[in-house]
């Protein structure tokens, strides 16, 4: 209770109850405002489809795109939602914020995507307005991928009023991002490993260095998880992990790029959990297992699949992939994170760097190098046209061209990560946004009404 | 422990080894005859699809309507089960009972669905029996929705015997309701926003107004949630949230019909978390969020969406429903479900009126407004009649008239949960079901064999 | 306390520190290494696959195969991961290993599972390689799922590296039984009752059976429940009810056969819980529920219904067959479990006896007679052969013929699990393994690194 004490003799104001509905009404209005003005349905989604499918000579409804991707986009909702949702309830005490703000910062963010997202790819150049369809709502889920991400890096530090702007922050240096690295790059990264794992996981890392807490060891108590806590973790790490290949694969082609990335990130993830699991066994002076590994290091197949998971880097090359991340991550948490901590400033609550950052960016380097090495003989003449999309202006790339330009995607990338990151860190060190004292970190008590019997940390409405 | 005297005093007869076995005997059994008396395979799920496709010239198996439908359907299945099962489990000690009985009601309900609604809609007329396909699975798993709704007025209050009979009428007067709303006002309601949930929501509002108990307070210390059990009631907030644009389209048209219903719910339900959640922060002196809101409130924006997701209410649309209703329905639990407690008697445990009945009579109100509103510069001339399926004796009818309709429906809706709420509360009240005392509701122990360390609450086999 | 001072007098190692690495490093390496000789993309996963279409006049992407399965294996996925692996967590002190271990052999399993039945069944005998597609990655959650079953009846008392070496050997077992009795024999066995169910029914049962622990009882403090840990298997146990239609369709036919499937399972499991449900009310002197039942048998309908899912058993077929097995499965949790564990030396942990073993065993020859009084004026000439695969050199196959290879089928399945366990209980006998005390089973602490304040129990460390 010495921490306690401590804490009532600094007390700082978390009192969002102004800025909190401020922020979420000013920006769903705004959302309103800028919907009506921009957004509308796109021809699939439109009731001229009828029309459009006589005028285009399809036959059937189950053409409409959506048929092809509403499976998958379910799956990455299920991942966005209780996926990253249930994966930061593993703290004892912060389960409610873990879980709740993520839903919190992940519907708004996917409104605002959808604007920024739609401003760079679904302009309609005749009438000026956004035109949104299934693949875009897969994006929009994507784009806040990148800022739940960063906020596992934040987790327990930080106020909604901080994750809110974090996440309009985030969400903007995502499109641009994106759009430069699809677009103006023209690089492949169906699954995201550099768009949002490389992008997210350092733009969290910096944001959580700009925001160092020296005294964070003042609610250590704090920071371990509980029996059930863990086990609610696991719901988390269960749906990423199942769903993943529909992650990787929700936009990516028709017919065999969709099926192929399955398959690849299938593969991928099986085999990290293997070995994330053996180096978890071989870190402990009996072989115990630590749920810490077996919650995170065996989804890291996944993020590093994201790149190549279209792309023909076939099965055996999907399970080393999966074999080496499982490791490297597993070492990640137990060599890198303690290290971050002490010697970098940097306090990654989830450790996406483990999980998210170094993967991501490992997953950057295996796409260029699989895009690289790419050959005629293995994709066939149209396959190698299909999966690389090289048409139009991009007929003539040649495969090392395009590693080349995967290579400069991955960089992109990491730039908006740095920079960004020290820009959204910058602007949420400013003392207005409520965050919590050093010694109240990790604690749900401060944001949230608790069950009566539950309140047992300290909290300024017992100083006096 | 005053109040576990109390009940050994009044002891009541809670016990239901006779009873339930014998309601799940009679009507289970009932349920093989009717169903081998009456139901037969479709000609989509009939081995007999082959000749079909041959006599309509289908050329391929994609075009069975199973596979437009299928992953809707699942996704529905899970908000059944594990979204109303797991909503229900936030109370600290009836957890099993919530999902538990869930279970149950919805295991029979849909049954007893098919037969009903395959009665009004599927009945083959050249041999009296009734065809099911993927369609009336989903329609069935919808019409137990409404029982499930009505259950959450009367969780902790009544016994899984009562909720057997309450099942059986509901599911009865639901099918009835259905019929006249779509088939003879030929009103739309793709997701349910009349039929289901002003149907579901007032039908159990007046039952636990019927089944009122004034000294309820004596399980008062079971009447609040425990840290662990709100985040139980999350898994279930969650599945029926991402869900929920499945949900809307399930039964949509194909094509633009289903895209559309998906994105109209997707926004509707973001824009509500965001306004959910302020509201939530505003009604607190410090700001802290309540579980409750975020558990319950945040989904009112899908079910006010229920009626005109697959109309073109265009995205701003959807945004403006979602904020609407957020506010709405927070402000519901704060203000709303006290004083239908103490002035009205109505004792709301889950607080329907604030997720389902209030938010789905809006929801009729936009989808008639919406209705009236259309028009063929908006929707095309194909897109109109598909959308409102204005075809065979409907086909001159104009838009204002649809809107009426809709109106119409929404009365019906409102009649048969009325009245359906008081003849089932009647039932429901006769001392036969083995409810449980006022000072055991929200009990586990009166029903439910527990762990043994459990056993704390008082019930009658400590009284000797 | 007195059992932790029986366990300190006795130690046994259970130091996995280096078995555990080894035998997972060993095993993934050799898997990349066969995959990388055997295993390629099959034609409609491989990007040759544009030119497949053209070649085969195939007009639309839709038609991969993928997208007639991919939702229904996601939903299999979740029943292998979150379904098998949550439904273990209902001990009180054993939900890490329940959920993690299963977890582990799945992910090592599904990888020999597409070697081993790829080797059976899709071997391309042009170039000697493995080509996998989506079925494959279906089966080879199939395959891991008679494992997973052999799991729950040695919950508790084996050590991970146990389950290594058992997923082995059952999968390599499991892909030999499968070739014989759907390949040679020619049975149908689409949802695996026969396969799966009876096949890691028995296995487990006679492995368990090997493995007798006369003194388990020195670890009885630890064999109940808590309240939570039944609430989380009740996630198991949902994801796995709601999704068993996905798991009897996932590989039935294209269009009726996968339609018909579904119906079929969905009635059996509705009719499984309420009877269920009533025989454990009837069964308690108070009419009390036990959530054994409720968690289990409520399930069996499903798996008794994985053979004749395909057939035209027509939908009150398939609630007499969940009527049946609701009321047989909840028996054998009260009669059978406790008279095999008495009388048989059968531990087991999960019941699987009651849930897969003996609802596998009627699953097959339900389908059986179902087959041998199938006719052509119920399926039709096209669809009795469509449904039986009456072709090439089984065109000549008469109905009563089918029955009796389906009953063939369901003995090749016994066999293979009752030599099968023998020979891998006599295997994991060895002391070698790392298994636990008599007086340490069911107990977390063995295996992991716990959080604090949970470290209640007693284990070696603690005896110096």
């Amino acid at each position: 209770m010495g921490n306690c004490q401590a804490c009532c003799n600094r007390p700082k104001n978390t009192n969002i109850r102004i800025s909190l509905p401020a922020i979420c009404f000013v920006w769903q209005i705004s959302m309103i405002i800028l919907f009506g003005v921009f957004v509308r349905y796109d021809e699939e989604s439109d009731s001229h489809w009828v029309e459009y499918m006589h005028k285009n000579n399809i036959t059937s409804h189950v053409e409409n795109d959506f048929y092809y991707r509403y499976p998958s986009f379910q799956d990455v909702h299920v991942m966005i939602f209780v996926g990253f949702g249930f994966l930061m309830t593993f703290l004892k005490r912060y389960s409610f914020s873990g879980v709740g703000f993520n839903f919190l910062i992940a519907a708004f963010g996917i409104q605002w995507a959808l604007l920024m997202q739609g401003w760079f790819h679904s302009l309609d150049p005749t009438d000026g307005t956004i035109k949104i369809g299934i693949e875009n709502i897969i994006n929009a889920d994507f784009c806040v991928a990148g800022c739940l991400i960063a906020f596992g890096a934040c987790l327990g530090k930080v106020s909604p009023v901080q994750l809110m702007v974090m996440t309009l922050f985030g969400v903007t240096l995502f499109a641009v991002e994106e759009y430069i690295i699809l677009n103006i790059i023209h690089a492949k990264d169906a699954g995201g490993s550099m768009t949002i794992h490389t992008f997210g996981g350092y733009f969290g890392l910096v944001i959580s260095w700009v925001l160092y807490r020296p005294n964070l060891h003042q609610s250590k108590r704090l920071q371990g998880s509980h029996y059930h806590s863990d086990v609610f973790a696991m719901i988390g790490t269960l749906f990423l992990w199942m769903f993943w290949p529909s992650f990787n694969s929700a936009i990516a082609n028709h017919g065999d790029g969709q099926h192929r990335a399955v398959i690849n990130t299938y593969l991928a993830l099986a085999s990290s959990v293997v070995t994330a699991i053996a180096i978890s066994s071989l870190s402990h002076r009996r072989g115990k297992l630590d749920m810490v590994h077996v919650q995170n290091a065996t989804l890291a197949g996944g993020v590093a699949m994201g790149t190549a998971a279209e792309f023909m880097i076939m099965p055996y090359g999907s399970l080393i992939v999966g074999f080496c991340c499982g490791i490297l991550s597993t070492f990640g948490y137990l060599v890198l994170t303690p290290f971050l901590e002490k010697h970098m400033k940097i306090q990654d609550t989830c450790g996406i760097h483990n999980l998210h950052a170094m993967p991501g960016l490992l997953g950057g380097v295996i796409g260029a190098i699989t895009a690289a090495t790419a050959s005629k003989s293995v994709y066939g003449h149209e396959g190698l046209v299909n999966t690389f999309n090289f048409v139009d202006e991009f007929a003539n790339r040649s495969v090392g061209t395009q590693g080349a330009h995967q290579a400069a995607g991955l960089c992109v990338a990491l730039i908006f990560a740095l920079g960004g990151g020290a820009l959204v860190g910058g602007i949420l060190k400013l003392p207005l946004w409520g965050d919590p004292e050093d010694c109240n970190c990790f604690d749900d008590e401060v944001y949230w009404e608790l069950p009566e019997d539950e309140e047992m940390s300290c909290f300024y409405d017992k100083c006096d």
